[in-house]
């Protein structure tokens, strides 16, 4: 089993890959994510492409290394890209991650992020009420495994405490802080991350804990800096950007 | 009569219960403002959402506690967007406000902004410029009364000095620094608050003075710790997080 | 011959230019980039427009003082406004500039581009990997210069040092940072400060070289101060709205 200092080492190792591989992470989201996504992954070390038309999602997505697909502000040109994406992604065997926005306040979008879901990403980042209304139900914890296992996904679960399984494994993260939820878009931001990990790190359940733990980390340090959410943005890029390996293993709080 | 004192702590209390209730704002708002506008909604302690596909935004808008109507960037699916968003905030009994923007600049969009001024906002927020294209003439203070009369709206019209009026009351606001022209989506996120409070107090000459004390006065602080529009803008969304009825009722600046 | 001071000093007298006139730019750029630009456009001191809907984009081209074309996030509303636009600009005389973001990445978008280049603009703006692209091969600076003059067109060819020619004239800048590559949108905002210059500038070259100085410089005094790409971010708006003409002259490094 791994213990809290193996997690925190092996994400550790996933940052070192990012800033030495510098992944290409395509990415469909939503209009108001778009730009602080972007300089998310370009502050990890990874290089952003968000193009959607239809003629040309396909070519962006092949000369990926990872994508994420954010259902924020969704749309029929958004829909459509989805799907060439998905099935370019499929057929060159990269990973990609699902963020279902809002699948809560919506009935038609939580249908097509269940159809999203039988396509096999290797994870999923939402939050609790994404997730029920996602199962289709109220869940609480050993739901969650059992979500992650009839799915055969890996879930990254963020509120106060985030928690990561892949319906056998699974660990909760207390880093963060409350001015996370302040910021637009640090939610998809994050999902965003994620994908940049898997695009370096086989193991999705180790990507998405990795992906969550920089975030968290980042964001209480930013914290301690920043006078409200405004300059608390700017701190969580610059925070990401100087993020070391000795920082996530000092600085990380996993429990099983 | 209203009192500057009178008035300012009206604002305050608005401020207060809209930390308390946290509002729900869906957002109709122009590419280039949504980012900004979600921040600042956040901020002040607001929920931002900002769907726009058809078969959405409805779901999306009935689930909320105000709209906001801003015509930047307008394109065909915005403009089916806006009229579902707005028949189903007129079933529902729920506030909304219009930001013309540019309509001085293309006549469709003005005579677009003129059709949705009939379907009863219950405030609009302009700049000069749009009042006089929306009027279809030159425009000064007593015309500005009419206006507000005839169109059965509260106005807010920004400019060095704001001005608010419901036909009947009328009052000027003195606050606001000049760097707030020097970064974009200040005057869209300023609507956006309107809308915010528009939710939380049901006298919109009440809230309309209150969207843009709040501002006004945020971003004369804003101003003083700020070394140009990039750390003024975040600086802004720092200070209205941080806003307090205090603040409020010692700055403001109105008069009759 | 243009003496790196010649080269300076008129740099210099277009941002005077700049700061005086006040011109319009409407911009048909990516959606990652809107909001990054237009806060540059304003604190350089000109004044955005970004709309895109057909009924409407050439009544602002119309109204606006140079044209940006920037081709990220590609999509049939975009395709069809930069038709619309490029005409009105052509009719009514007005400079455009063109950034073929990612042409590398797709080959659509690299015959799209092709055939808005044999529509004259001014000047593109972009980095050795799109210029390959464009050229239909390997280019180096021999290359570049036959590339302008084959085109009729001035070329800004941004990278570790940037340059600049109309295939008569050429020279070398020297000013610039590695965190600009760190921000999204940091190259879009640069061609969006060309498209300003260009409408204060009648030669496209001095415009060229004073947009690329603008920024280079901008962003070397940014550095001085960030702690990481967030705060970078803000710092280079910050420094491009107080930057002046005595600080351009002393900090321009151009060589031959």
């Amino acid at each position: 089993m791994l213990t809290p200092n193996d997690l925190a080492r092996r994400a550790a190792g996933v940052l070192t890959r990012l800033r030495e591989r510098r992944p290409r992470v395509h990415c469909i989201t939503n209009a108001v994510a778009q730009s602080f996504t972007a300089n998310m992954l370009l502050a990890a070390g990874a290089v952003p492409s968000m193009t959607m038309a239809p003629d040309e999602v396909g070519d962006f997505t092949a000369r990926s290394d990872a994508l994420l697909i954010n259902l924020g502000t969704l749309d029929d040109l958004r829909r459509q890209a989805i799907d060439i994406a998905i099935s370019t992604a499929t057929e060159a065997g990269l990973p990609w991650l699902l963020d279902p926005v809002f699948v809560d306040r919506s009935r038609g979008r939580c249908r097509f992020a269940q159809g999203l879901l039988s396509r096999r990403p290797a994870a999923v980042r939402l939050n609790h009420a994404e997730l029920s209304a996602l199962a289709g139900s109220e869940t609480g914890e050993t739901d969650l495994l059992a979500f992650a296992r009839c799915n055969g996904v890996v879930v990254g679960l963020t509120g106060e405490v985030d928690q990561v399984t892949d319906g056998g494994r699974h660990c909760r993260i207390h880093n963060g802080h409350a001015l996370m939820a302040r910021v637009t878009a640090m939610g998809c931001a994050g999902s965003a991350l994620g994908a940049a990990c898997l695009a370096v790190e086989e193991d999705a359940f180790i990507a998405s804990v990795a992906g969550l733990l920089m975030l968290g980390i980042s964001g209480e340090i930013a914290a301690e800096r920043a006078c409200g959410p405004g300059s608390f943005a700017s701190a969580v890029l610059d925070v990401v950007y100087n993020l070391d390996c000795d920082l996530i293993v000092e600085r990380a709080r996993t429990t099983a």
